[in-house]
């Protein structure tokens, strides 16, 4: 089978790999669809970010679908042909955290396509994937797309629930990108009412607008309405920061209410923020990472209608096109969530 | 202008009554639609219930909307003509409770159409009625029923937020009259994955699956069902109970997975309780009682499009038919609710 | 070795075992003291509760501590002579409730003493007792009575951080047995302000007050004062609950405040309940079982000098003393915890 | 009488002020104590801190405590003689934020010796001050030096609380002044397990030692036990942030375990934070600003001896060696608590 290998920045290569059988508990997979994501760009376009770093050649990808071909040992939960969303976390079952019901916590954690730790934990960017049944959620009645984005939808309904009880709440969400725009969908799912998105770029803010959001501003040309936002003691309950950016994490904080919450979803550096408003308004800064039982939540709202990811999907481009998808990928005034088709 | 007044059981009048000029801060409004609520029928089918009985006539009625009709002095922030659904909460404003944020639990609420305290508050079904411009949410572009759920479904907004976070969750409703169902609409807005509602009548039933319940359960038909539902450790993570009803309560918490939440919405008498199974799963019990903020969201959750309490207006009768409206929403066979149009 | 064995109401016998050597991962520990339970005395007495009945002969016992007197393989963490409290509590640490962080309800759970399931799971009444290593927490500097009170204690801990934050809070105590005085040490060591305790005996109201209870009530002396805790809407934060008895709880409700605290602890079966005093003032009832991570943490608050729970133990009897040991803890008026000495 | 006045850096003034009656609702103290807090400080040292600074001479302090000697029209809570806590906290009690219980938040907050809002809000730091009855807390049994530490106390309290329910837990308190000793005792009060405090004094550490700090360090002298804290994904369930200094909030957050609780207490300017080890490990950080119900909380601890706050008065100078006190309380090395003498 072949495989999308990570060398180093810019250089993504197709490779031939060998397919081995399933184990106990586990399924043989073809892979139909990946998803690029932001840390799978950070690794072709920089090899890397922050102390995370390619040491050797991995195999990039962990937002994948595809249709189960064979059964190994015990498995009796799956179908051959079915179609199935594949979670790329694993942990380890049996650490304090595991214990703790905090399994994203994991001390042993072997997510897919993670050059942390090291050796790193190969990724789902392959023809053919052998998976724990568990991680996978049956997804009769959507594509093999759709599928796909279960992934980074679960992160969103993980930093979701992290900012509590939504209903009715005021809601700003900064930066735009696949993850900005699966917040939207997810506050307004948990019965957010209003719903203000900002980003720098008018293409994003468009899928932002169509996805729900009752209001989107292009801080590059109106600046102003932040302070608007930021005027007397703030505007939201809620802030969902997704773009890892300080600017956007300062602004946020001095536009929320007092008491408000703000969930950091977005992966920075370390980031210099205004604390004595977030004091004075005693907020409550929450990080958001990853996600557990939310993958298999995302998967069964996708199937009854209730989130509708489709019309993120911007792209799909063939297995050999990978170059030029991940290039597509990185441009975020034309493209939302670009894929990949293994078939 | 004419007002509808309890005397006794099954003594409504039709009577005249004075009106008055809106003071500082308040509108008049010509009412346009008025909900009959569950206490109201208490009233008008046995005088009222538990200790709570009528010693003095009193206009029935808290679920209303109207057009605005005059400005009392200082009022800007609503327009004559405007629809708007008015709230029949009236906290005082200085008691401990207010100060808490619960002004639901106000010491001295003067909540319309209540026979707690004496001399009773008097209620809303009446053409004309002065109120507060705070107590009223602008409804333009609902109708006047509609506008006239407002109540209701704050009622129930506020027993989705007690029950927490409900993103993915697995929620069971039981009692589907207007509050079950308007639950079920809550939840779902709120992000519940599964929902399964209960009753004994199949018309509300079909109004429950109607709004989106997954499954729904004649318990007096398949009782069994509970028993599936009860097996292992249990089902849900959320109850909504909404009926009031001892063998109900009781069977949800014999549904309900440990430390799951069950928000008693259904007010009944004493109830007896299978105290051991509540104990030894952890589950939190929380009584729901009215509404705050919850009006205001709702109607703007209904502007939006984002609640449809349309379906569950099964009548509209004329101020003169009261009586036939009263009967009429008594009989759970054929209506989910019934308003009355005073314009 | 001698173990003490249940065979049916009060009929409790001494009898010869066999020992075995400590397995990979546990140690051998001398017990030195075992506490009298209430469910021990529920077997004694009555041959069990509720629908948990004894069917075969059971060593009866899970508040012990004792003398490690050998390591299994691979055990580093404990040292041979070492006191440790040992903790009855056996989750399986594969279901689903271990893994989210619930291990007290543990689907597999394997409690000492406890005739549900069947078989049986045998207890640590027993002068020879193979353990886990992670079930014994290091005593050193206590003594082995007060260690042996490290279970009722955890309890007691999860019982009050079921009720949530409580500095400063005014907490009402119903039921003065073990676990009610041990829950007033708990509530002042969290913080609480005002405690008020009630029960029917003056033994263990005096218990109380030298616990630290600020007030206490015999109910059945002085009834008025509930009705002047319940004047208004009500005089309490928080309620813990330890009687088991439906008259506690009831006229406990009516004494609470408006969203305040319920911890049901105390065991009982069905019970009837003021559900319209607890639904209009939304209070929050909350069953609480057993113990986790509370058990490690009493040992070390009681090492610290934190808790003292030396006064509790009234009386200390000799393993062959058990059946008048067994008839004194079953005495209200003249015990509050009764402990055997295995050496 | 005279009354404490800042015109600007190091220039404080003793001046003669009018006397007026006490109001309706009102009475006049004779104040006894007034501590010096930090932002006193600021305003001595430098005219102000951030954007706050002194435009026109402002009376300082609002850690007072005194005697009632004069009742106003319709006060019949208090008694002439009796030794009072003045709560320097004001709110308008009818903004959003006072209805929404949360009255540290008004929008028209009058705290005493404030420089934000202008006018200035003038201080306490006055031989005869008239007051709301409500902000007085009986302090029967106290010392006047005690009484006037609630406020301090009740920010503690108050930033405990916002900590979540702490029986048990592992706890950093980072800067020891007056709020960060102060925090140790609330901490431990509140039922924390271990303690650790950290500074760069060795006075200031040994009064956290001598209030039950089970650990401290001097970061200056050992920074390499910070490392040891945040070795593996770290080591604390809860910080407390007193210091407003940007490394030792940095150095917390590597020393927290995920989920961890970091409350910031200590108000700096723009901080940079490590985001990245935030988000990752999922911490919640929330700040912390002033109290309200805390207030009389802290006084009944007090009385009780639950709380006992008198170690930290090192020194208590006459009124008319003012400026001796300020120098006093500016230098760590010497003092913890400087208070003022006002009869």
């Amino acid at each position: 089978m072949k495989a999308i290998v990570i060398h180093g920045p810019k250089d993504l290569r197709i490779e031939d790999k060998d397919v081995a059988a399933p184990g106990p508990g586990e399924v043989q997979i073809a892979v139909a669809a990946g998803g690029i994501c932001g840390s799978d760009l950070h690794y072709y376009n920089h090899g890397g970010f922050g102390s995370v770093r390619i040491k050797q050649p991995m195999i990039l990808g962990h937002e994948v679908s595809g249709h189960v071909t064979a059964l190994g040992e015990g498995v009796d939960s799956l179908g051959i042909g079915q179609l199935v969303a594949v979670s790329p976390s694993r942990p380890c079952g049996h650490c304090t955290y595991c214990h703790k019901g905090q399994p994203n916590h994991c001390l042993n954690m072997r997510f897919y396509g993670s050059a942390m730790p090291f050796p790193h934990i190969q990724g789902a960017f392959r023809q053919i994937l052998n998976a724990d049944a568990t991680q996978c959620a049956p997804a009769d009645g959507l594509t093999a797309g759709e599928a796909a984005m279960a992934e980074p939808l679960a992160v969103c309904l993980h930093a979701t629930r992290n900012a509590g009880e939504m209903l009715g709440k005021s809601v700003l969400v900064t930066g735009c990108g696949p993850i900005g725009v699966l917040s939207i969908l997810c506050a307004r799912r948990a019965g957010a009412d209003r719903i203000v998105a900002t980003d720098l770029s008018d293409f994003t803010l468009g899928m932002a607008k169509a996805a729900g959001a009752d209001e989107t501003v292009n801080i590059a040309r109106s600046p102003e309405r932040l302070n608007e936002f930021a005027a007397g003691k703030g505007t939201f309950d809620v802030l969902i920061e997704c773009s890892g950016a300080e600017p956007a994490l300062t602004a946020g904080i001095h536009a929320m209410q007092p008491r408000g919450v703000v969930v950091q979803l977005g992966l920075g550096g370390d980031m210099r923020i205004p604390m004595q408003s977030l004091t004075a308004k005693e907020l409550h800064l929450r990080g958001s990472f990853r996600f557990h039982e939310e993958f298999h939540t995302g998967v069964s709202l996708m199937r009854k209608g209730l989130i509708d990811v489709r019309p993120l999907i911007t792209h799909s481009l063939g297995m050999d096109e990978a170059v030029q998808a991940f290039e597509l990928a990185s441009d975020r005034s034309r493209a939302m969530k670009a894929q990949l088709n293994f078939t």
